[in-house]
């Protein structure tokens, strides 16, 4: 294969998501895991899943000088720990993959969103925010990129035809989402046990989730205009997916769902991993691929826009994103090694 | 027991669910059931749940001459048939107690809503709309009460504090719900199917869902002024409950999450279904009761209030509150047979 | 309400499972609700379903001078902390019903399945096995009770008639069981994770589950020899509900499935919680409810009697289990405060 | 691409798990879909999880003169029908591989077990068994091949290694197994409904399931003596996934758990989809994979072995196992555009 590269934090759900996908991707191999917490553990023993493709495989204590020379570094760390570990490896590696949120905002806006300030500001801009389907070129030209999770980048694929071409408000817009029980990663924590999680719906983060503010940068770039945003998440009883159910109040006349549909259909022209939809878009038809699955209507009664986005949060959502995001910080072609097509039933 | 009952479409999910609740129920006792597709089959064939209570009782097609006399008659039909049940009934039983939207809206609404036109619109204005929280005085002083499903109960008890003190704005309401998929009821069809419905989440019928006129009809009585809403519905992978989110802009200036809070707990104090959280409501913590769980926020950012309710579509959404309604115009205490305690785990 | 009570260990699973039930329970009010990992905190606030039922109540720490006079004191606490307890709780309460396995088994059988010797072996004789239908003898005249779980009664269940009749050979039994996620209670392990558990079914403890000595136990005491059982668990995806699949081999001739069906239906006689069925049983029709669902069959192929039992885990394997054998402790009618009623759908 | 293909009866799930799978076929391009009940649909339409690889195929009704010339045909089709449309295809095209019933057992048993006459009895012997695990040669050598389903293919090769070696008795054989919901199809049926089969276990087919005759007739080749077996099915709720627990009477002095997991290791070296486990296999690891893991114990306290193995019903127990055949049958690496690796979490 073509390039070697290391996964960081490769024991919690998202890092074993992404040795899946690597698995069959023909450029990029795994030539090393990280997982403090799982150090000396075979990847094996902890996902036997994976055992046919990793058998000897084992998770090592992250040490900087141990992924010296790799041409991807994919970070799968907890919150805030990326930007402890960028500085280290910058000089290091070939291009860093980060999955956290760390170097997806502007130094000032992660701090008014995670109530601490940055501890590498000077990095930032060094990131692409690595969703391809609105930045491509940026992320073409950049050394390293910040993938987004699965709530903005379900929410800014819905909206953006909308801002980009000045068809609604800046303002009144609501985000309402559901993600699967997998978003809260392999932690250990009462909300996330079967029992609490199975034939349960729960709201949580009210007013203050910190993806908001990643929403409303996204789409204030693609909308040119500064952007507000209500979004509210819940978690349902499922292990994968997320859909985002968003609304924003028209700012034009003549408005129609055909219109719209033809709209997005024409943004989207050409996204491998883009399917704009006639029917409504479920989370099931996008499971374990790199699908997103949208659809738009115009509500002439209520003179407002529904955009609705699925896609699968450990894949488009997360370590799928990662995956496009390194081959075309490679320069490889952008589907090598991912799948549009969802395990269904 | 003081009072017989008959069970109209008794072998579909909420007549059951009215025969489980009625087992425990000091007052009315079941004296007859119908279900003309299972004419002929025990209750305990069908449903072994219910064995130990009603080891010996059949279904029967329907026929109005075999529930004469009965105290009430409990109607659990599929949409469109109570219209043409109840003519015959009213003579016969003394009060009727419909979970169809025939007789919650008003005829023209229901047009509108339904596309066809209503076979005994004269019919409309003796029953109550059965929300007990809302109109406990005309349900009381009825004859017959239709009452509301899951989505309008749990999208009317959520927004109908705001609306009754004028706090937010009639238009640009948004109403994003889900709900388990008994809601679906027990026919069959592929999207009910557990291998379609398990891990997916499903929005359906966008912008046209015939709920959204009676959301609209209720909360328009408790504001006095027109009200419009834009409800989208989600199919999520559960059984039982059903949870909305709700959005309205804020219509006065000084709100805030206490004092909205605290306009609740005013509201509904003494209601015993009711209960008002601090954090976000569950659905789970309402399974199988007949408890509505709510919350409110208002969201300075952005100017608007956000209110959620959860609750079992079977119960509160459906046959609980079928019983609760019953309870009122057989002049017992609401309560009776009713339990506010949910199966959790 | 004519008596009081106390739940040590109320947090749990099994200890709210515990409060659901007590709260319908017209004879038996909760004074006094300990757990020592919350400490401080309410009832409402760890279960929002209980909080219309116990809007007030808060957890202590366990200190026995707290409890002192009450007439029950139910235990569900973890593994071999019942043995502590109970020294100091005999001659203040009137009776324990303890949820453990300490006083279920003899102490030597203790040490040999528990790997430790017994903290307080003078004492178990003074418990009643808990398993009203096949012990309610000497359940009625026991000052104490120890329950067993969901396993070891659905097994003893499932097979009692057979050995009670020495229909089938004491060796050569084979059990494989499955139980929903809730019986691994509320603490927190990866295994317990929704994202782990959903989609799953894993077998466990192979052969050394600690049941299979109770098993053999109990249906030792029942046949009069000794019995051996091989008894494989399984997680399968689902909060509650327990089914144990049973073989053995006929040790008599002309057995047929007709006459063994009659055999069981004999045998249960009367009880107002075990219902045997033509039909095979499922777990859901016994949820949240103290049901048990029998089916028997004689294979005449392979000479083998196959053997099914299932039930809700929290309840008749826990926590209704325990309400039962209160009811005869205190000269309660047995089925006092409980449901063979289930949830479904 | 090598070879084209067709799939008759390719709206089911195995249908559709069979294009998922050829998709990332590299040598195998699917020509042609049929589907009596939905012809003229779209395969986007049924299945948008499958639109971004098959954009414009439609489902054509059969007539075996559209696919003259194929090199595989795939037959997912119901029980008995394969009969009436093999001996039309035969000369038409090049490799049958078959997933129903019909021409896995000799016609004398497929009557016994299904009761009616085969309605082709003559081709039977030109179909191998298609598990190619246990009869690799063979399925190398044939024209045809007719694919066993989940429950014989977790059973077969969970008891293969005891049965050749002569380690176990060829009677009192047990299997207990589980397979997930997708496993009854899309038909539907009631018990097919999430509402039905959420928060449910249910045994099914007691002492007849067809499956049956098949287990006994692999194990009696691979044994070399006739072999008897109860089993018994269960239902869990999951979509996918399924998992035999199997038990047999040790036959030779000896065995321990560390000798059986050698000779099982030995039995199955090399085996590119099969995986022995020292701890319990889970149906999830192996999600959505051609894997099967296994593991197997002897337990001395009864003198017997248990042996588990677990596999996804649709692709090691369906439509992979299918490729797998056709892989053999077309002279290709076995593992060819199959992968071991499941979708975890």
């Amino acid at each position: 294969m073509a390039y070697r590269s290391a996964v960081i934090g490769a024991s919690g759900y998202t890092g074993a998501e992404l040795l899946r996908l690597l698995a069959v991707h023909p450029e990029i191999e795994v030539a090393h895991v990280t997982a403090d917490s799982n150090a000396g553990a075979s990847v094996a023993a902890l996902y036997p899943s994976l055992a046919a493709e990793y058998p000897a495989l084992e998770y090592t204590a992250y040490d900087p000088a141990d992924v010296e020379g790799v041409d991807v570094a994919f970070l799968a760390l907890p919150h805030g720990e990326s930007q402890r570990v960028v500085p280290e490896l910058l000089d290091r590696v070939g291009h860093i993959i980060d999955l956290g949120a760390d170097f997806r905002l502007p130094a000032a806006d992660y701090e008014q969103w995670y109530g601490e300030p940055h501890a590498a500001p000077e990095l930032v801009e060094r990131f692409a925010f690595g969703l391809p389907e609105l930045f491509r070129r940026s992320v073409s030209d950049a050394e390293h990129a910040a993938a987004p999770g699965c709530y903005p980048t379900a929410a800014a694929l819905a909206l953006a035809p909308l801002f980009a071409d000045g068809l609604v408000e800046p303002h009144g817009v609501v985000v309402d989402a559901v993600s699967g029980v997998s978003g809260r990663g392999r932690g250990l924590s009462a909300l996330s046990l079967f029992s609490e999680a199975n034939e349960n719906v729960s709201p949580y983060g009210l007013l203050t989730h910190r993806h908001t503010g990643e929403m409303e940068m996204v789409l204030g770039r693609v909308a040119d205009v500064p952007v507000s945003i209500l979004f509210t998440p819940h978690l349902v009883p499922m292990t994968r997916g997320a859909l985002a159910t968003c609304h924003a109040r028209a700012a034009v006349d003549g408005l129609s769902s055909e219109r719209l549909l033809a709209t997005y259909r024409g943004f989207y022209a050409g996204e491998p991993f883009v399917a704009v939809l006639d029917e409504p878009p479920s989370t099931k038809a996008t499971l374990a691929s790199n699908a997103a699955h949208l659809t738009v209507r115009f509500d002439r009664r209520t003179g407002s826009v529904l955009a609705i986005c699925a896609l699968d949060n450990l894949v488009k959502g997360a370590s799928g994103q990662m995956v496009q995001c390194a081959n075309l910080l490679l320069g490889l072609p952008e589907t090598t090694g991912l799948s549009a097509v969802g395990v269904v039933p």
